[in-house]
């Protein structure tokens, strides 16, 4: 049921997408999907967020940065359904958030992941993730 | 880009399931996966979130209920993610959570949903939540 660390992270590697859960100033919470990657080594692992100019975006400065300004604490929740519920997992990192100026060793990294940030300027910025707990949990 | 009300509801009831992000009195956001049922008319639709004793779960009371005790303030995202990047959708409700004693309604309601609520018993509580707002975005 409980997952181990190396399970996780290797789930997580393999999740094409994930939910970020931020803290938000008079909602409480937020919470919208975001594509990552996972960077870093067993020693250091840590969770890349894009932020792209591929997906349409509702205004000029993100929710989830402006969140992210007030309160550094967040959480991503990679999962997987079905409706056979022996197949249902999830893992989810809690974590600290930093936006950064995305290395080219970034983009590379999400490049790699996604075949949509192939393309140059398609990343504008980055949300580095630095985790501070990891649970995972499966059904069977 | 941005769904209606109507479409947003219809996708909610159309959902398997979604991701609940609570608040965390230390982590600042905790998020869960839960299956839930749409309850009511246009004029007072809720969101009916299933404790269940069917998924295994790690303590007696779970973090998502802990989490409420000390604010209600939550949000349930329902997503779709596919490789193609013009299939994205997303609906957003933030919301107030109560736990209730689920009604024979809730239960049948439930039941409905997910085959797996048939037995009796299966459902232990229920989480209801009251919407504060709603917003849905759609790639295309």
């Amino acid at each position: 049921m409980r997952l181990d660390g190396h399970t996780c992270w290797r789930r997580l590697d393999q999740a094409d997408h994930g939910v970020l859960a931020t803290v938000h100033p008079d909602r409480g919470v937020d919470a919208v999907p975001v594509v990552f990657a996972v960077e870093g080594t067993e020693v250091g692992r840590r969770l890349v967020v894009p932020i792209d100019a591929v997906k349409p975006k509702a205004g000029p400065r993100l929710r989830r940065l402006a969140n992210l300004d007030l309160d550094p604490r967040c959480a991503l929740l990679a999962e997987h359904y079905a409706d056979d519920w022996n197949q249902l997992w999830w893992v989810r990192v809690h974590a600290r958030a930093e936006e950064v100026e995305p290395t080219a060793e970034l983009l590379a990294l999400l490049a790699a992941r996604h075949p949509q940030y192939q393309s140059p300027g398609t990343i504008t910025s980055a949300i580095v993730l630095t985790p501070t707990a990891i649970t995972g949990w499966s059904a069977t």
